[in-house]
């Protein structure tokens, strides 16, 4: 629960700009990459100092600088100083409670957006804040802890595959920001084999423990969708390319990752659907259950209490009960009892009780 | 369940543009059937190979190309290469989990929607993705399947009847496009008449299994809607003629069209809001049983429970209880207990309880 | 349950623009009756041939056309073929599960609605699709059966009542639509008479049936939606006069029954907080109900079930029993026993059970 | 209920801009009366018959004229002729099932909404109709009975408080507008009060009385909201000062009537949404109270059940039962059925029962 | 309840714009403290009459007047008519039931929103209407009560800190606004708090008081969104800078606030879709406690009665019963009632009842 709003409150009373990182610190020390390519050659290294990304700023390849870990937050002040990044920027970096937003500031768009991964023990969605920075020709990506979706990225780059080379820091953002919302389907697949073991088990068996699942399955969907329904407008922000640094190239292949955005939507709708109308099948088998535990009830109830008054009528002390007298009273008395509980059951039987 | 999602997410981590088909193969092997014709001529046959169908891409007759199978990537690529289509394109066609929508690329227009069937056998709704690019005189349709509905155009395009032959692609396309929602139709009757039979059952005698059945029509539904619902924007992106590849003549057609596609969404919010009523009745239905239940029980327990306490008190071994001396105590205590069941059924009957 | 989606998939696999009746047929022979006027002279026949009507396409009086029955589809044919109207617009009036809905043809307006009426009997919406054709100085009526409904413009055409007679085809359409709105208040009224009745009923006497009806007055008042919903725009499409087929002097009185359309749709979502709310009152009482028999049931047994119990010690033949010796012992139990159920009774006051 | 519709339905079949009143006779002879006024000058009169109102039209100062009483129709249409009203608005006005609506005529602006009363004694809002008609400088404001809403309006005129007498009609029809929205108020204040009263009921005592009263709270509340939200519309046209009749110099006391008008609907939504939580709640504290019940009962039947059951052991007849002989054998059973018990209430309070 | 809409509705009759504060008195004397700055001069003082406020109306430095205390009308009213405020402003800032509103005025904007606290002892949001009017150089903001939620802002004007001395007048009363929505955190992490401690109860040890709680919940949210709803319409019509008191270079601080405004928001609607899950899980816990109660029941008597019946046939005093003469008959008996117990327990286990 505390993830639903827990990051955000801490800086409440201090001055906008004021840079303060408002998570757990997630990594011993922040490490920073650095990838500078065109279509010929490539460079790569991992940053000692953040000072040593400062020459890519001007040049006239594309640079990937990528930042995992946000607690030093000197460091992040430079790079933000050395690029010209507005403060309320650095600061929604910092603050990782951030709703996903597309900013357009006039040299550079800010992207903020959510990764996300299962936690299978927990059966909990994780999330982590990813910021991105696209300038002229450089993207500067901010992650909490070090991750591998960005690999197949790097190893793209690095093998020349695609047409990731041959394109601008536009085309590279999109291919983190795809890398991002691909990942995205892992989780919904996750959910949704969770959602499929649940209805089978809705049929099958029922019990306490499937309403507590039902619950969770409903509070992870309501993380999922708080983490990804501002995405649309986010994406289709880039795709109007209203920011001139976005090339039209690089619009078809934004449209397409819009496409992707509203079918994870569209699919953490169907979840949402899907759930409630499980909970509802729940509450209607528990009174199927219950309606069945009453009738056994009324069944045993109904049959044996009318014979055990009969059994007491003749268990009194009365001096003179003349039935007891007779030769075959006992015999006569079984035959009575029978014929209450044949009666009984032709009555279960019309009602259809069983 | 799975298909709610399973398709898509195959392809994360991948260069966008890859081309990979998501499904499981549905068919031995990949069928090209080409049929080119213009108001006068009319030629048919199937394709051995994929490199047949190049010769007609600049041809002034009308050309449809129908390939009905996705897995042979090779065939589809080079089909793409031949006729300019995006990559994305060509990704968007093997990825069977696409939802329905319309893209206006330059020379051609590509649409992708769903064609369902109804498997009366596991009631459930089957979904195919089919895929149209419209030329400026040639329309390529991708099937996942072999299937029938089609057929009555081929028919009709082969005798020449109605306005088919002497108009254009454009026309062509819309009339896939109608064959596919008019048979929507036939799946929204199968559901309906399900929906007919379920709420005559919920009145005559429902049971357990009227719950799951109630269940299953809704997660129909629930994907018959995320399967229609986009088609509205697809058909009015179409009907509004952005692209100069549709005429004027046939955008009177694509209106009528529209109004069907409104007719199929009218529809299927209908039955959602007559199932949501369902379960509500299927619950009170639940509630009045158990209550009946619960009076049989009460009025046997009520009526029993003191006459057997009565029957208890003259069962005591008590060396002195004066009743038990009573020449007729044994009939004044039937007439007490008589008495007792008149005043309880009258009871019962001012409440009502039958 | 049938008329929700019916009528309207017979069609499927057919060429756009093929004429087929898609309803039972529901009157013998079609009928057609002419009225001509203008201010000053009135001709009024019923035409024994289609052809009677051509002659007045052209003239400068007003005429109005009104067709009873649709399954005689050559006359429909020839009347649109002289006419001028488009195949689809003839498909359309004679597949009677259109959608309402208002078309712009350059030289005519194409408007098609839902005529109601309520069946007293089954307590069921009855529904007739009519089509109207408004030229610039004829109006083609299409209905199923015969009806009265237009009978009270008829009058007032004869009596020059009204400025009917002093205004043009756009006046005689308007005329035409408000006396099938009007008519909905008729429907309104019944409705609104049961929900009423039933109101009454939940609160004096609830049982299984008043489920039954509170259902089935659900699905009328969804099936009421699905007619009335869409005439908002088809209303309001007339209005704005975007055709030059509406007079000015028109605007005003569409205007006015744009407003009777909103205050049907106003009553009718209305009706449906109203039935909703009602199905919420009906649960509730449902579990007032077996609480109160609940209540009875545990005050019976939970008085006697310890009674029985003390009876029953005292039953028991134990050769040593010191209480059974007692004198008093009988009168003491009895003590014991009243004290007992004063204690309960008190009991269930605190609890304030009854 | 029946005022949810009733009013509209009598008109069906007549010619629009026939003149009917449909409501019933509220009082004996309809009142007319006329204030005349500008800044320095001021002449109030009522007027005998409707003829003396028709001087004022044209004159420079304002005139407010106010008609109690619809049903003199007569009169109406004489008004209605002389200050050349369109037939369709004296039809409104008389017609009184409108909805709240404004229309702009070219030299006169059209407002019908609803006043609104509680009737302390049924627990209802009443409601009734009241029409506004704005010229260039008078108002004439139709009432379906005698009122005192307007009267802190004429004390204002009367003693040239604030600007009423420096400003014109536009500014008059804003104070009545804003007198009968000012009302509103007091009619959402009794509800909340009901409502407040309830709230606290549901925690301390809840009976089926009160779910009949939050089913009539929740009645009232949809009608207040069919009333009020047309209304928004309606002011916010009046405010956008599309006509010329509306000076510059009123639209800021329109906008803060808008605001007004804003909050009462506002208001409207959250009763909704405390009425339906509390239906929530009462629904839970029923199954709450079934559950106490069920637990009483429980108790009582599982505890004293298997001791009557060992009392009948020893109650039995067996020519040889070994423990009847013991010495201290009624003693030893007393000591069985104490540790029953025992056991029980342990078990019990392991659930947590008491 | 009452601050739902209690305070609203005094105003009821009384012209526009007449001042009256429509809260409770909330404290002694009302106090106005004045703040004048500019990049290099400070000047703090409280002022002891209104009138010393006046001659820092045309300065060139920023000033800032709070007043705290709404109860001295004359006050208020002279510091409305020296700075040109229009009596509807006046009006609004004392009649404290405003919905947040921005109001564009030509010299001045006038905002008014509610600041949020949390009643950790009645666990109860208290709510206080804060009023702003930015002119060209000053800000004057009106609160009810004294609070310290403006404290870090006067600090930072001390303090020189921050760019807050260097900008205007619109940049103070940013500040001034992002202090109160940085407070709504507190409160949302208040109630999230309180949340997160219910689910956790809900889990282990539903009772009645859960119901209560949940109850209240729903009902702070409730009130929650009401305040912060209308809050996203205010910063974004201040975003909009349609007026020229809003420069440039504050427009990107509003836009961030913009963004912390959705962020609440959002933090509601998804406290209130957790609360109504929460209500689900609540009622479903209920059901699934009292059909474990009624497995107990079912058990106990299901098991004991038909026993109770055997030994009641042998407590009967039939002259002739065969059975009570054999020798081992009561431990036959025994054994019948062993097997009878044995045949329930697996019947009960086949059906998973424990």
């Amino acid at each position: 629960m505390p993830r639903f709003f827990k990051k955000v409150m801490k800086k409440s009373g201090l001055a906008p700009g004021t840079l303060l990182y408002t998570n757990e610190k997630r990594m011993e020390k922040a490490k920073i990459t650095i990838i500078d390519y065109d279509e010929k050659d490539l460079q790569e290294k991992e940053a000692k100092a953040v000072e040593e990304c400062f020459p890519f700023k001007a040049g006239p390849t594309v640079t990937w600088i990528n930042v995992d870990g946000l607690h030093e937050i000197d460091m992040i002040e430079k790079l933000g100083v050395q690029f010209d990044i507005h403060p309320l920027v650095l600061e929604d970096i910092l603050n990782t409670g951030q709703r996903p937003k597309y900013e357009d500031y006039e040299n550079y768009i800010f992207v903020v957006l959510k990764m996300l991964s299962y936690d299978e023990e927990k059966h909990e969605i994780k999330a982590e804040q990813v910021s991105i920075i696209i300038g002229p020709n450089f993207v500067i990506s901010f992650q909490e802890v070090e991750g591998d979706v960005f690999d197949p990225i790097r190893d793209r780059i690095r093998n020349s595959k695609g047409r990731i080379r041959k394109m601008g820091a536009d085309y590279l953002a999109y291919a983190l920001l795809d890398a991002i919302v691909d990942n995205y389907f892992t989780v919904l697949e996750k959910l949704g084999e969770r959602i499929e073991d649940m209805e089978e088990e809705l049929v099958t068996n029922p019990d306490p423990e499937t309403l507590q699942t039902i619950h969770n399955l409903k509070r992870e969907t309501i993380f999922l969708r708080k983490s990804v329904w501002p995405l649309r407008e986010v994406i289709s922000g880039l795709e109007r390319r209203e920011s001139t640094l976005i090339k039209e190239t690089t619009g078809i292949y934004l449209r397409d990752l819009y496409d992707h955005t509203i079918q994870v939507i569209d699919s953490v709708e169907t979840f949402r659907d899907l759930i409630s109308g499980m909970l509802d099948i729940y509450l209607s088998s528990i009174s199927n259950k219950m309606n069945s535990v009453m009738k056994v009830l009324t069944i045993i109830a109904t049959i044996f209490i009318p014979l055990t008054f009969i059994a007491g009528i003749y268990g009194m002390n009365f001096e003179y009960i003349p039935e007891l007298k007779l030769r075959y009273g006992y015999f006569m008395v079984w035959g009575v009892m029978l014929g209450c509980v044949a009666g009984m059951v032709l009555y279960f039987r019309s009602k259809k009780w069983f």
